[in-house]
């Protein structure tokens, strides 16, 4: 058997555990791998490149990012496609498509499979929204890059009584400030799902400062956004797919702070080292469970799934369950994360 | 309301993480806490230290070990204590204890809890085997310490043609080799589940170097155990409470091995490091949600229960499920570890 | 006798490690030890703290900023208070003090020294540049965190075929980018010391997509400025101390290579993260020798003289040679990176 | 012009960014870059590879270990294989060796030097010991790993109330225990160069233990020696070499201290991970302009010396002043060392 593998959307570390494992599991059992490369793109154009289970692909599981290239195929593009799509894979012998990817590639991932493409879902994304698994992988290691800042700025914070705001990723939802300010024991978490009242977060900071606390860490998600009628938002530029840039929610937050307290406030946006490097520990074993069953699925011919992690076990769900809507922060964790603010 | 709570058995990190989320928990919502020294030794001797939400609290969010001490009490004295444990905890007006340890603190906690005293358990092992929960605080830690350790022997392997045998915690269960040895890449992995056969690991190497490649890395368990009639363990030494010590599995497996095949052999033995040492974002935010949830069940009175993780949610589980029998890494993780060998 | 001492300028890991090693090092030879606090603020305030040789001292050796805190005080409300603090100085039995600081802070305590106050200066500063030493505590660890922010840039550039700029300190010299730089494997390094030519550097990385490299790195110290004549920086705001602010040469060199090449480009300010956290290892040996000197010094009466690494050796220096000019990025030094860009 | 280069003896991280730096460095100057595999057997058995500036090279920057491979070749193989050498290099059109490695390396390459080779050489090793160099790289990250170990430690020591002893690399000499001792606060440091004497050794445990601390860190090196007299070590086991093998010294003063104090001792060897794995930025520096120091002497015909580091300057010095005797740890650096024990 011949098997296909592309990574597409935006990068996250355990892109190549999961291309590694891909290859490694099909070698192992007498099928060979290719992989495409920009993604979508890549499969359309036919550029690819085959894949040997050697030194060089076993060494990839540290690396971040993925050797294979990723790429943005708008959908109208993609889908006049179909036809090439479906001929590039015939001509190059491929029985089974395995694509890593997040909502989108997903999305893309299922219409193909609807048109007749036999395929495999891998969930990928930084940000834990994919609603059928526990966790995909990359978000760990973003939690732990953004962890690992916000213990440094404890430090300086307190060396110098300020008011430090770290603005993590996470445009719709809050996942990675949720984990990132519980593990970092941040005094404030601002998330998408709950829209803030500046006058709230002034006074929780206030409190600590009249307790006899010198300093205070508020972790912000990029997405996060103030109540109604609480203040005004500088309008936020609109970048060329539509969306809203979200470069500046940390900055506008330290200006309104500063305005209604007597504290010096400085914000950090922690940006794109949040998505490269080395994957941790977790991420990798995760990456990898999910390309050995994915692997397996495929060369069963169980096509038309999405690998998913469900407690301790891994499972093939539906596309419809993973991509139908993204998976907020739920009210339980919410609540007992507010136990450990101010 | 007043609350107490100890740390008994092995340390590991997140014990800290515990405590700092228990008393963050308890204060915000209006009771106090004491901690009981060196585990229930403290609690038997009356030393007890109060315990404030100041940021000397806070700051231990990230420090390994556990601030009260621990210590092993055997169990005979411990419940030969029970009328002053009580006659303490009545003298101090504790109305809940909240006991975090391993399989034998929770027996302990589980008896106490039988014998009238008012007991919430938070289960802890660095070595991931309690049987109620998906996992427990300090597995992620000691994983991440074993993988950056393989990540480094591997480079040192390779330059210099060997095979690297690198030994890691777990005398009854696998799990921390499993993840580590899944997560750096092992070309072999030996744990307690399924005993070995020094021929076939042999034969799996020699596959590697036929096939071109140059050195190999093995993660053993120290509880790894060959196959009956193999070949013949040097007798282990047995400690005060009459387990074995498991101190040279590794080099016993490394002399088999350079006695099999013409290759250098080097092993390493991790010990203590994986123990110690700041916890992983992913054990403080299962530390701290465990803390949390404990507490307010404390503070509800909803004793006799342990935390656990299923999927997403922590839940109350009963004594008996948590500490029924050691939760082993069952077939199924195994096998899709397996592809990935060699 | 009686020392005191206190850490002034901007935070940086290692001032607790010297503060450490001054107070074992002092309690070890019969001395005790007090601590001002927020740096010259304290010491006109009379805000003092004993510190003792336990182990809450020992283990500060870890923690990043600075237990005493900092300040920054105006030089002239600073010489106003001579009188005071004097009077301050002996009032607490106080024989010797050590000031911990950065170019303005040695600058002060040569001052105090000029009139009258028995000082040692230990030099600290993030930047590496003061000029009686090889080396400042501070600079190595803020190294590492830009090295490993740029390691993790590495794969997400190559993923997505970007060029990634990244903004690190340096308003005045290069140190920080240049070590970072060619510890990274940055493609282009651009520092205070040599403005650069947009051209040039659009040049630079034109060559790199012709030679078939898909990604680019450029590390930017944010006090680099273009060359005259080349474009026009947008005006820089003035902050309270009449210091242009630098939050932005990194954006605007971003800005005007998309402007020159057909690439995507990106860019990230690494900010405070550099200068918090727990101090490298070669760090805390700096301060820790630099803290066993500068206690040796005082406590033999050798004043007026300031702490400095020459090669392996740990010396005193002039307050003159120490505070009289900066160390810049020396020719030599620019020339060999160069040999590595590309 | 065409380059030859090679790495022998153990590896350690930077081996690789030397690799990388003098190919970058010498195609940037029109130089070609070929590479002997596995040390000196490469040289004679003429094994080489050509080596490009490309993003594989690059990569390596980070990566441990060395991707030529080491080997341990005996001088009197080595001498016997002169005209083969020198065939072997004619024939291969090289100009000039750099040779990378160790104080035995250093030996080979000089004395290749002397009969008619065109060398240059790097000096290597861990252990720090090159006597004409303020530093070696490798010895940087050997530290760190090392401390990064001794600070696990310490929390799980003062968890139990234990004395923890920890052996590091350094059979000669006591480099690596100094500075992961100083820069881990141990509360002991025994090295070569200063024979121990067992009883001072508990005495200094036994006072912190009077003074209410609760357990200790001892870091040993593995060369360590007790003082003629005192207690006998059990005898050493001799390798194909006829050195001792240094592997109990950690758990023979495990011993001795449970023996005189009452006290539980732990013992752990820290082994190859210190040899392994990505490089510290200090050492990717160190490495790097070694590497085009090497290269632009190579180039322009300065042979037959060794590039060192003398504080802020790397230079060429001569083979004698390189290989000549050992860097131990001098008189100075110990006492400032001791100020901070106990």
């Amino acid at each position: 058997m011949r098997i296909a593998t592309l990574t597409s959307g935006g990068d996250c570390p355990g892109l190549n555990a999961v291309i590694r494992g891909v290859v490694r599991t099909a070698t192992g059992l007498g099928a060979t791998v290719v992989g495409y490369e920009d993604g979508w793109t890549g499969l359309v154009e036919d550029r690819r490149v085959q894949l040997y289970d050697d030194e060089e692909i076993d060494r990839i599981l540290l690396r971040g990012g993925t050797i294979l290239g990723t790429g943005r195929l708008k959908t109208s593009d993609f889908e006049a496609s179909i036809d090439r799509v479906k001929e590039n894979l015939a001509d190059a012998g491929i029985d089974a498509l395995i694509a890593i990817g997040g909502e989108g590639t997903l999305k893309g991932a299922r219409w193909l499979h609807d048109n007749g493409v036999p395929v495999v879902g891998v969930p990928k994304t930084i940000d834990n929204d994919v609603n059928a698994t526990d966790y995909t992988f990359g978000f760990d290691s973003a939690v732990a890059v953004a962890t690992d800042a916000i213990d440094r700025l404890h430090t300086t914070a307190e060396s110098h009584n300020r008011v430090m705001i770290v603005q993590v990723m996470g445009r719709h939802v809050g996942w990675i400030a949720l984990h990132a300010g519980m593990a970092g024991g941040a005094h404030d978490i601002l998330i998408p799902e709950h829209p803030f009242d500046i006058e709230d977060v002034c006074k929780r900071m206030a409190r600590r400062f009249q307790m006899g606390e010198k300093y205070g860490i508020i972790v912000v998600a990029e997405g996060a956004m103030p109540k109604e009628g609480t203040f005004v938002m500088p309008e936020r530029e609109v970048d060329q797919f539509g969306h809203q840039k979200f470069d500046d929610i940390g900055a506008v937050i330290a200006h309104e702070i500063e305005n209604r307290l007597d504290t010096d406030v400085r914000s950090t946006v922690l940006g794109h080292i949040q998505r490269g490097g080395t994957p941790t520990a977790f991420d990798r074993v995760l990456a990898t469970r999910y390309a050995v069953h994915a692997t397996k699925a495929a060369l069963r011919g169980d096509f038309g799934r999405v690998v998913a992690l469900r407690g301790e076990t891994v499972k093939l769900v539906s596309f419809e369950e993973a991509v139908g809507q993204l998976k907020v922060v739920p009210d339980h964790r919410w609540e007992s994360a507010l136990s450990l603010l101010g």
